[in-house]
């Protein structure tokens, strides 16, 4: 019923809002990236929730990336009936449905990670597991990003501790998802709970840091030995401001129509938080739009963007005119959308489903 | 693949986030708003976005309502092909694939309505319909929410003008969605531009005005006919704020699980913006949480939402616990989720598709 665009249409005919990927600037981006890693001598584990496509992860794979990482339990399913065999899913995994799943997950995919920061995630996975298939279990780290985590050195080897006893685990290292501008203070904590893990005889192999707007310092974490990133690969408005791509970088746009321009100094666009989010990550307004710069997203609605055109420098939109929006926050457009529109030199190249759409649980 | 609940099923086991509602309270909303609505001589028209599930529609119908409103053509084809008979779309709509689309959508549906806040809209309008079936059309006007709409009386008049001499289409009358507390605005707009109409022949049957916010007031309006509200059906934090109703009439909450402690003052849910969205709408924070009253939401990740615990009067939580958040803006929250679970007595009743998840063309 959709009217979803076709391959070889114009990106001018799509219908609106629509978010579109430009294949060049997509595959630049992913083998950017992969480059400074191989360079860095870090894996490099992309986090596939910013396109939640089946096909983007092969492009990544293909690329050399070492696995993917997954944030939720249904997100990992969906990627692993796509065929994926390395899978790190960075949740604390709980309660008896979940840990069922994740057990029969387990047996499907070769290579399973999850993460666990406390001991009643550790007892949940210990009890589900069994030494014939163990479940591979990291510890994950708050090394100042205030959000899930062991809060030190000590709590992280203790943790570890009670994971390497648990027949059916295996303790396979460190994660934390830090803030930017984080690199020493995770070298510190990644290396001190090392010390502490080699005083009790226990292995660490992998310890995984993670970001986008830091991915071209991943190096400033010796200790590290894989990162984790997903915005990267389409890249907004929030990293160019951090200073991680350049405006030829930005893959995504959102196309929408001009609908109204009510006043000399208003347009309103289609495009509204159901096509953007209201995700501010800290600007002012809603998002860039390429044809009209200095125009500014003053505020959403569910269907609308209301645009302030006073200190537009271009020449002022036309109702019916369609503009590319540069949204502030890319992972959020895509699970807006049931599929995604990709396309080169102003054509449709293809339309993927966003496969993991909606896989909060 | 995805492990929806079953009716019959406990609450408490439904894997989260989750967002829920309340069978009682929804019933409670829709016969409410619907008695106030008889009592004071308004036709009383839902904004299904809010839900965008036919069934919900079917019982405000029901209930007695005059027809149904949509925000987009995408989500009024949905609801017509469920069967509504009366739909209003609030949209400038556009462009020749939607205007075909539209064409096909009103030899369909017995009653058809658009809005047009401009000349190109009523042109491309003018350009599509013919006598055969002519299209309804109303003049959005702006009485101060700085959306769209045309700006002044005089303006309305000259459009209804328009629209009022194309041969396919049919002059409806007018309508605005006003910023709250403005009814004296509308009133002053509504009446003002019948006096123009009137002195220039043309009929303005309809007046259609709206806002959950300012529901009870909608009688302040005498000029309106009818009244459109959407938000008022499952309630959210912004609307309890706003005085319109009772925490006892909140239909929606979102059900998480605490997925970490990591300090004595800080939890971790598993509904981060891609369960609640980061709508603030002048909160700030992002939700409140049933169980635990004086917490905050204070930050929102996509997959992970940061409680601050300190000032929280009742028991502190563990990891494991399902908690219930009141979301700030309950409409976005409708649009994150495939289907939506409705419960009475802790027990689920039924899970319904949200058809028009996503129509956002």
């Amino acid at each position: 019923m959709f009217p979803w665009p076709e391959p070889g249409q114009n990106l001018s005919d799509v219908p609106t809002p629509m978010a579109v990927i430009d294949e060049d600037r997509l595959a630049a981006n992913i083998a950017r990236a992969q480059a400074y890693m191989n360079a860095h001598g870090k894996a490099f584990r992309p986090h596939i929730k910013t396109h939640k496509i089946p096909a983007v992860a092969r492009a990544q794979m293909a690329a050399g990336a070492c696995g993917l990482n997954c944030q939720k339990l249904t997100e990992a399913e969906v990627f692993a009936a796509a065929g994926f065999q390395d899978i790190l899913i960075t949740y604390n995994i709980l309660g008896p449905a979940r840990l069922a799943r994740l057990r029969a997950l387990n047996d499907a995919v070769p290579r399973l990670v999850v993460c666990a920061d406390s001991e009643t995630t550790v007892e949940g996975y210990a009890r589900t597991f069994a030494s014939a298939k163990p479940l591979h279990v990291l510890v994950e780290c708050d090394t100042g990003a205030g959000r899930v985590g062991v809060q030190s050195p000590a709590a992280a080897a203790a943790l570890a501790g009670q994971i390497a006893a648990a027949p059916g685990l295996v303790f396979d290292g460190l994660l934390t998802y830090p803030p930017v501008g984080g690199a020493e203070r995770v070298e510190a904590f990644l290396s001190e709970t090392m010390a502490l893990l080699a005083a009790q005889g226990i292995d660490c192999p992998v310890r995984s840091n993670s970001g986008s707007p830091d991915l071209w310092k991943a190096h400033l974490v010796p200790s590290a030995t894989e990162h984790r990133a997903g915005t990267y690969v389409y890249n907004d408005r929030s990293m160019v401001r951090a200073g991680e791509c350049s405006r030829d970088d930005l893959a995504m746009h959102v196309l929408a129509t001009v609908v109204s321009r009510p006043t000399p100094t208003r347009a309103v666009l289609d495009a509204g938080s159901k096509a953007l989010t209201s995700d501010l990550l800290g600007f002012t307004d809603h998002g860039e739009i390429e044809e009209l710069p200095g125009a500014r997203i003053l505020s959403l609605s569910e269907e609308h963007a209301v645009v302030d055109l006073s200190a537009c420098t271009a020449a002022l939109p036309a109702v019916g005119d369609v503009v590319r929006v540069i949204p502030n926050h890319t992972c959020v457009v895509s699970n807006l959308f049931d599929r995604m529109v990709f396309h080169r030199d102003g054509v449709v190249t293809r339309v993927e489903d966003v496969a993991a759409r909606g896989t909060v649980w």
